[in-house]
């Protein structure tokens, strides 16, 4: 493993932040942790005063066999808080007096996988991990690791990708899954309450027995916790219809840092009293409170769905399709999803058994557009004049429209599997970009024309939202091409005003990067409010915010 | 004028809260303020050491040519702020300084109309109106007055209903009015950015040309100005459609206490970057900072609109329709409304020219259903079978559809004249409350039996969004009647979990009732924001929060 440094100093007024960036490069590609071991992650950084009595073999052994890979982005120097405390066999034994033997976990295999994200690009040390199965034991671990400095990081389906909801250091993880009771559902309404540990797919299979879909659809639903896509403000594929959590969530029950519960479980659709503080919580990526109920409020599910596969000569096709389809489509829209020519590539390169069901010589851009409305013969005579017009008028040169669930599902695994298939293809660099739609495809053509024959660029996602998920493809990672990426791919969002993570929020990945999405005034008041309500800092540290500023 | 007193302590966690409550009673209905004067307001509180050398005179003289007129619910005895400073003539000579003379406003007659809100149930005191034309301005203005301890009020239209847009004591006002301008529309995304003082209709006739329509629409929508929309978490009709401003507001520009400028004014649908601190300011009613520019996300206009007026025999048919028609007319259902037969009644008795569409003898309820389109041919079909099948399963005994738009406006007025009837027929309570909705009318039912024969008891309201406007009606104003209503309207809807302000703000008139809505630990942490936002409480005292809890 070879390493180039580059000490690049937070830009703007952020010149107090000492924290640079680190290029890891991975030559062979997929090296193991046994034999990287902490080196891949914060050598320098990593105190090993804090782990007195415990070998650098033990770490590297509980991960052994764990397949280790990095995935191309930098990552950060960061110095383990000193004021948090360590671990003892006393603190051991107290969560076990509160939580039971059996949930309080020492096991190191697993921990070993609580340790590392999915992604397997994060990987903390931590020693302990936490099974509450009740609000209160949420609340008494708190209490307990505030009043001991112990640092926490709370844990769902661990499916994030910006190294959110894994330890940096040794924190404790408290993993919410065993709370996953549905309280209650409101028939008339459509308001859900359930506990944060739910599964989003079992939620959604739940509601459509009884006529509701949630409001949100993700790819990782069959793992991921309702309460760790709250703490994200998860995105994904029904955003364009549904909008966003902070309209969909009508209450959330958290616990604060020293113990508190904040019940702002509220079951009604409209509420002004006062502040709307459940709002700082949806986002804050669990470094303001820990979630444990959410209320959240359902559509009711719709009879009819349909969906076409197009292509559309340019991009600029593309975003006069989407003015047409909210326009023509208008209330029937659910989603609009869009994917270049080297992003069908990638899925027709690498995924067994995917066909393009368009000829593919000369489509440079493909369109997926789904209509769910309550009226079968309504929605596909909507659906039919729209794509005939758009035929006619030249927005789409060719298009297929699923005569069954079963094309239906061929059409999403194009677009879903891209990610799979980069996966195989070699290392990637991914970025999460919110962007002016009109603005969004040219970074993709600049960053072509920067890395030339050296990478594959794809762009692709949510174009109903403009969101852009940014993917460059390497055979290996190389940090000569990070170069070219990094910082280029933030200036150039931050310059047109975008979000540089519009529904994975910044964890790990990119805390020191918040100054590129959020004004210097803003950022102080966020760290304002971190002190407020965790003056102890023990709560997902070194994530979301720049951990020098918050320290200070 | 007699009063009634009654020192009710505030109950749960608060029993260090002193305010007591005030009950005025007016029996001639309505009283001059030239004969009233101070006297129906903060008489005992006022504090005339803070007008050295104003008299009293003067203040009566101002408001000579209003009417005054109360509506029955509690208003607070409040002391002024000791730690505020008072205006004198080098604050004056500072502030046009500033904004020049023309904009700082001493004019008794101005300052008469801009002392009480629209209802004529809240006055203040002010000597001074400004008028910023820019952010800058607005930032200015704010750091002198932080710098000095002057109390501040933002007003907007000035069109709310419990007082939070008037001075109540000397407060300055800030009228946001002369910021007017839209700065840009993305015809795209239908993302709009505009200053704060642009009224909601111009808004809406701007878009509507170019195929856009702004997510909320109220009664007051020709005088209301979208920075106090956004204030207030204002509801409205198309809120089951569209949902909260917590969903549609994509950024905002805020200035705080201090002057600072807080630019969240994002442009884009998704942004997972730290804290979402714009969240804060929606609904905080000008407390915590003076939001300038707003940037809103807006539907695209639809072609097609249609509106049933239909009778329902009791209110388990009105929550079942509701029911039924989230799924049959699902997608373009885009407003539900409730009125019961008494509300009726009222509009019949006291607003001219207006007939109900149905024969009134044996109706119940009646609930207005409009449907909002991109394809007639479709809706009209789907309202249609929607309303076959409700009569054949006896849930509307009546209905009609508005065959043009001059019949859909006569429907529109029976619903929306409820208030002018109101007004017209004498004194009137006026509650605004989210419950659940089968729980919803239960409370109108227990208020009827409660006050018998010596009041009429209304509900109607956003039965889709489960909004109850419950009002109350009575010759003249009587306490032993409001002692009946109240604190029991708030025990009942706090013991269902409701809020006792579902779209309206607490402003004055409920600063003090919050607790019946939120939790203490949620309170408290409230009071710490606005502490932390505003060290000097100067941002629109005594509203929102309990203003002896602020001030400790």
């Amino acid at each position: 493993m070879e390493k180039w440094r580059s000490s690049q100093r937070i830009l703007r007024n952020y010149t107090k932040t000492l924290i640079s960036h680190r290029f890891n490069t991975n030559h062979n590609n997929s090296p193991n942790i046994s034999s990287s071991g902490k080196q891949g992650f914060y050598t320098n950084s990593y105190d090993l005063r804090d782990y007195r009595g415990r070998s650098s073999t033990t770490v590297n052994q509980n991960c052994r066999n764990l397949q280790y890979r990095l995935f191309g982005s930098t990552t950060f120097e960061v110095q383990r808080n000193p004021s948090f405390a360590t671990l003892n066999s006393e603190d051991v034994n107290r969560f076990k007096e509160m939580l039971g033997e059996k949930n309080v976990i020492e096991d190191e295999d697993r921990l070993a996988t609580a340790n590392i994200d999915w992604m397997r690009k994060y990987k903390g040390f931590s020693k302990l991990l936490l099974q509450p199965k009740s609000t209160q034991e949420v609340s008494e671990i708190l209490k307990y690791c505030n009043s001991r400095c112990l640092a926490v990081v709370p844990q769902g389906g661990n499916t994030g990708l910006v190294g959110g909801s894994v330890p940096v250091f040794d924190e404790v993880i408290i993993n919410i899954g065993s709370m996953n009771n549905i309280i209650s559902l409101d028939k008339v309404s459509g308001i859900l309450v359930c506990e944060a540990g739910c599964i989003l797919e079992n939620l959604d299979s739940f509601l459509l027995n009884e006529g509701f879909i949630m409001p949100l659809d993700l790819g990782a639903k069959g793992s991921c916790q309702i309460g760790g896509n709250v703490s994200t403000n998860a995105g994904g594929l029904r955003y364009v219809r549904y909008g966003s959590l902070h309209g969909s969530i009508l209450g959330l029950e958290v616990v604060q840092a020293n113990g508190t519960v904040l019940d702002m479980l509220g079951t009604i659709r409209k509420d002004s009293t006062g502040y709307d503080l459940k709002q700082l919580f949806i986002g804050s990526e669990g470094s303001l409170g820990i979630i444990t109920k959410v209320s959240i409020l359902t559509p009711p599910r719709l009879s009819s769905t349909n969906l076409a596969f197009l292509a559309c000569k340019d991009f600029f096709s593309c975003q006069k399709l989407l003015s047409e389809s909210k326009r023509k489509l208008g209330e029937v829209l659910s989603a609009f999803e869009f994917l270049d020519n080297q992003s069908m590539d990638m899925v027709l390169t690498y995924l067994d058994g995917v066909r393009n069901p368009l000829p593919p010589s000369v489509h440079n851009f493909y369109v997926l557009i789904e209509t769910t409305g309550s009226n079968e013969t309504h929605d596909k005579e909507k659906l039919e004049a729209f794509l005939l017009h758009s035929m006619e008028s030249g927005l789409i040169s060719d298009g297929v429209v699923a005569q069954d669930i079963n094309q239906a599902s061929s059409f999403w695994r194009i677009r879903e599997g891209i990610t799979e298939a980069l996966m195989k293809a070699g290392a990637v660099y991914k970025y999460d970009l919110s962007l002016p739609v009109e603005k969004m495809y040219n970074l993709v053509e600049k960053m072509r024309i920067r890395l030339g024959q050296r990478a594959k660029v794809l762009g692709y996602g949510h174009l109903g939202d403009a969101n852009l998920h940014l993917n460059i493809s390497t055979p290996e990672y190389d940090d000569t091409v990070l170069a070219q990426i990094e910082p280029f791919v933030y200036e150039w969002t931050s310059s047109h005003r975008g979000s540089i993570s519009a529904e994975h929020g910044l964890g790990l990945m990119k805390a020191n990067k918040i100054h590129y999405s959020k004004s210097p005034e803003t950022v102080e008041l966020m760290i304002s409010i971190k002190k407020l309500l965790d003056p102890n800092r023990i709560l997902n540290p070194y994530k979301v915010l720049p951990h020098s500023l918050v320290q200070e």
